[in-house]
């Protein structure tokens, strides 16, 4: 069911200020930068090995980000895990009892079907499930 | 520099409890456990694709992990990027101006050598370099 981790998402204050630390800094690449209204972030993808480090600005204080920045500060926000079926993904986990904040999926970065798994079912963590669409 | 993203690590109170979640309710499977002396941890890795999410249960309240529970509760702890040559990678990075938790690698689990990056010269994630041992 999992193919591999997608990407770890990173919540910051301000984009321009992390792609300095990230690139100039500590020697990372960005290969990607783009706006995800739904989600109300700008994000910058970072490639390392198979997966992506995924730094997130909210474009909202009231966004998920923007609360979690608000009540946590800058740091680890979620991990994401690619999965072939989301659909089937998710029905297999509601039928498990598990809590999805996305019942349904949702789109993503990328055109990528996305589902947030509740942290009271995870033990703690924000997971995400995303499907990559086939080119 | 970076080969890939090596694991992710989680902050659990209760690694058996966890080990219920991850793989009996969200359908993961564990491939070690291991007691880390050096970090006062027990831990179970969960492989995913090429890289791995590693579960922390403190061995003791007074340990990084035991305290960051404390503040924080349980959820992602840090990110580890397989390295090379650590030992340059410290290098380069102290040369920068970035501040090591570890200027010198330590002994992690698997008998990889680890460093830690101060959160301060990340923008906020705790970032762990690890090189592990040729066989």
């Amino acid at each position: 069911m999992f193919r591999k981790i997608d990407h770890i998402g990173i919540a910051v204050p301000n984009l321009a200020e992390a792609l300095r630390v990230y690139r100039d800094t500590l020697g990372f690449t960005v290969d990607h930068q783009q706006r995800v209204e739904d989600q109300q972030v700008t994000t910058a993808f970072i490639p390392v090995g198979g997966t992506h480090l995924e730094l997130l600005e909210p474009t909202s204080p009231d966004s998920p980000i923007g609360k979690f920045l608000a009540k946590r500060g800058a740091g680890l926000h979620h991990v994401a895990i690619a999965v072939d079926d989301i659909e089937a993904a998710i029905r297999d986990y509601t039928s498990r009892g598990i809590r999805m904040i996305d019942p349904k999926p949702r789109l993503g970065a990328h055109g990528k079907k996305i589902a947030f798994v509740h942290p009271k079912s995870t033990g703690g963590i924000l997971l995400e499930l995303c499907e990559t669409p086939e080119k």
